[in-house]
């Protein structure tokens, strides 16, 4: 049995979605244990007339929330009984195997390292998103909030990701690139060239290169490693190219009969084409780093995802995910 | 009558696809005298059996080129006269009006750096490709090879993404963005935390404030700005998502009797969509805030666009952009 806090507070669409979104992980998982901080009565309201296995659920009342716009440093120190915070202490403590949130993700950050202690050797926790490829699932690392980035970090993050996708995922030797403007060694900003050798040099890692983002979605490079500002522009850009892509194909199909026609006959394929680099379908991700397990939804996450990163909360912590990691990065200090 | 000085040697399908894209502009303007540095023999042999106006093609043999793995400083230094450069200093000479390449990014700005002069106040020159958006085209500055920008560059970029939307493409008060990783104003990375109250406090400026990446097509923001390494990899991420896509739908159109059916009705609307965020449609990119006129084509330019980027050309000479430019540098500095 495994217990998840969850902050159902944190999110565009909380805490509606994330509250139907417990529910049903725990119709899904028998072994499943999960409290949920937040507003008590607006969860129990959500929940009237919702069935799921009341048994399992723990609601422990919280008044603050923080909000997307706020300062997560700010926030996170005024605002220690907030859904947030509450749920990041519950694994801090031991109360919880591993925490949620779909909230503001520099908050989860901050809050994270402020009460979560870091493996030896990390000094920044990256956020480490699965995302689509031509082949197969990569990690992309860093896409949090940890901006201005330095080599050393950078190069933990790379160690980082092909742990978990080497444990996690059962790759082995996962190939390792680092995203830049060109191919070449010479190439790139003054971060990227300080890590290219960092990484070159780490016999632990099967580093392939540069990667350019032309070919980020190939499948080449499985551990892709940039900054979080990068990380995060290059995800956002493929969740948003997507997203106006699906609605424009709506659009064109509902233009004529004709094309109405030819939309009946094609839409399984179409769907499976818009579907190959839809990222939600991954659900969360976890800051990679800590000795406790914190995975971040989407913002926008509906009750689907919150339901899938429970269930990949459950993957990590059967397979003990965080004692792996931090066995790798002490063989790879050796 | 405009003279434009094109590096046929530069490029994935050099010399043969640039010489046919002169050959094609050629024959569409009548206003137009190109001045080819290459190969003699090779453009030759390319252009034996092309109806062309041979009067209006002046060739210029150049024996050393500059290749896309070269360090750009190292090889501008030693390849003076190769095709690149010679293309570069046809414009600092005065030789002809404008040039072309589709050659080494890096090496063109250098070249352009070394041997035009920068318009006063222009530290930096970005490159500016306009891109595809929901709501007509935008500028993205910079997408060069200017990496490690300070703040007061990014300004610049700003004013000079702006001057170019409102006196080449006729569009008043451009909204201008800053790429960041959340709309609010305290995100960020230093860059963009420092370059915010710069563009917020030009009054010469219709600053908007961030775009995340996820609305970067949307089209609020027609000048986006942002560093170079940034700006790379969403150009790049953009133009590689779309081809993955394309192949895609290809193969799946193919994939079964049904689909074929569905796909020969829904074929013009499949590829309506597909080319609006189409960016090899728009040709070449100039470097902005040099006193002479610099084109860079996509390494990999077919001849229809290095053709379309001669046509783009033509018309920055006829509005005289360079002209205008510095003025509204001078102004904006007032």
């Amino acid at each position: 049995m495994f217990t998840i806090a969850v902050d159902v507070m944190g999110g565009d669409y909380a805490p509606e979605e994330p509250v139907l979104g417990i529910a049903e992980a725990l119709r899904k998982h028998a072994d499943l244990k999960i409290i949920a901080f937040g507003d008590k009565e607006s969860i129990e309201s959500i929940l009237s007339g919702v069935r799921y296995p009341a048994e399992r659920l723990e609601i422990r009342h919280t008044d603050e929330v923080i909000g997307t716009a706020e300062s997560p440093v700010v926030a996170v120190r005024k605002k220690r009984s907030s859904s947030l915070v509450s749920a990041i202490r519950a694994v801090a403590d031991g109360t919880a195997d591993s925490c949620l949130s779909a909230g503001n993700s520099g908050a989860v950050l901050v809050a994270a390292q402020a009460y979560i202690k870091r493996i030896p050797g990390v000094r920044r926790t990256p956020l480490g998103p699965l995302i689509p490829t031509l082949k197969g699932p990569a990690i992309l690392v860093d896409c949090g909030a940890n901006v201005d980035a330095r080599a050393e970090h950078l190069h933990a993050f790379a160690k980082l990701g092909s742990a978990y996708l080497e444990h996690i995922c059962g790759i082995k030797a996962p190939r390792v690139a680092l995203v830049n403007i060109g191919a070449e060694e010479e190439k790139g900003n003054k971060l990227v060239k300080e890590t290219f050798p960092l990484l070159k040099a780490d016999k632990h890692l099967n580093f392939i290169g540069s990667v350019e983002a032309r070919d980020l979605l190939a499948g080449e490079a499985q551990v892709i490693v940039c900054d979080a500002f990068v990380g995060n522009v290059a995800l956002k850009l493929v969740e948003g190219m997507l997203s106006m892509m699906k609605n424009l194909f709506r659009q064109a199909v509902y233009s004529s009969t004709r094309a109405k026609l030819g939309g009946m006959l094609l839409k399984k394929d179409l769907k499976k084409v818009l579907d190959t680099f839809d990222i939600s379908e991954y659900g969360g991700a976890p800051l990679l780093g800590l000795e406790g397990l914190v995975v971040k939804c989407h913002g926008n996450a509906r009750r689907q995802e919150v339901a899938t990163a429970c269930t990949q909360s459950l993957t990590f912590l059967e397979q003990d995910m965080n004692t792996v990691m931090k066995q790798r990065m002490e063989e790879s200090n050796e």
